[in-house]
């Protein structure tokens, strides 16, 4: 049976997963193209089920619940401008904040959704496995999802205001990211340790910057004054790595 | 004088200008915002004249040759969702496709102006002075523009054919990144090098791959392929920077 109307309920569900409320009131995510969709099965994500256009011709996942949309009803539901025509709908994974299991990541008050996903991606390459987000755009969101590649299957994302998050990371020494501290480069980090980042624009927020043990720095030409916050912070996670 | 007409010559040809073709023909490019027109002046760019919004209340540069649009015709000139209502008509720096004068970056296929910009920002910020286009987005296009920040009018870019861009690198080593290669952060890079990064989706090309001297990679947790290409270009530079 194929859904054509985009007020169909179910339709009106997912399409409401574009947005942060519907996420959160049906405690799952869109996760678009069959590449993302072959990875979130093959990880062990939670697929509630899989969503595929009716004339979409690729894998199509035949052991896991599948729905089938005329086009109208997929565009609907989908955040890409050329979907493919496959999606699944993926359980949020949920995450207690906890203290972190190595060195960890914390993104303070990042809004750009495609910077999120993109430093997720580089937090799993760079065995970052631990993401704090503290008044960040939603890493499940759309694009960030699409961004982090299949970062967000991997990653533990805990998201929470800042003085929860900070209580988890008591006891571990928080190196945090400033024009004015020192050369990432030339510091060396201890095994365990959070990296803090924070937004382009604003900095880090005033409880982070009271909380950091050390500041570190990318060593810039005069003229620049900052970088793209997913390139700074992929640079500051690569410095502060100990085990090249 | 205002000028509300989209239909104007003059409002016709600076829309042109969100179009390669359009820079091409006039030989200038638009800078929006009024950080960005700032820094545009401050740092010498042939600024043929500014743009503003009637409603416009910031700095507007009185030195330099004026024109007031309205509200609709302003909006026809801009890439911005929201407008600041400023923007300054620049030339395209002509450059010379030449040998770099220290190390350099080769971008073979980035066809992300996102991604271009960003990593054009992080050059500079680098000491990346010289960069090669080859076969690469404009950086010159409004979303490259915005994302180097600064960096289109600090870089000294080259856009060519592949052959030209080579030509221009005899005798120089380049170092090309490669999930095959060697860590970057263990290899040391000579004094005067070229880095040569690819595109996410399909990585070098056969010229640039046959021309490498050498292939680095960033060590990467196995789960993930790759690595945002913005991102992984700033890694890279900043690992073989000999000077930290």
């Amino acid at each position: 049976m194929v859904i054509v109307s985009k007020q169909n309920p179910l339709v009106k569900e997912l399409s409401a997963l574009l947005e942060k409320k519907g996420r959160r009131e049906r405690g799952t995510f869109l996760v678009e193209g069959e590449k993302m969709v072959r990875e979130a099965v093959a990880c062990g994500m939670d697929v509630r089920r899989i969503v595929v256009r009716e004339d979409y011709a690729g894998e199509t996942f035949d052991a896991l619940p599948r729905v089938t949309l005329g086009g109208g009803a997929f565009a609907a539901v989908s955040s890409e401008k050329t979907p493919q025509g496959i999606a699944a709908e993926v359980a949020l994974p949920v995450r207690e904040v906890r203290p972190p299991a190595g060195r960890c990541l914390l993104l303070d008050g990042l809004q750009d959704p495609a910077n999120v996903g993109a430093i997720v991606r580089t937090a799993v390459a760079a065995g970052y496995g631990d993401v704090y987000l503290a008044d960040c755009a939603d890493p499940f969101s759309p694009k960030s999802v699409r961004a982090s590649m299949s970062g967000v299957f991997f990653a533990r994302l805990m998201q929470g205001a800042r003085e929860e998050l900070l209580a988890a990371l008591a006891g571990v020494p928080v190196i945090a990211a400033d024009m004015g501290g020192e050369d990432a480069f030339s510091f060396r980090a201890p095994e365990v340790f959070c990296l803090a980042v924070g937004s382009e624009g604003r900095g880090l927020s005033p409880e982070v910057r009271a909380r950091a043990d050390k500041t570190v720095r990318i060593p810039m030409d005069a003229r620049t004054e900052s970088l793209n916050a997913a390139v700074s912070a992929g640079i500051l996670m690569y410095a502060l790595r100990t085990s090249y």
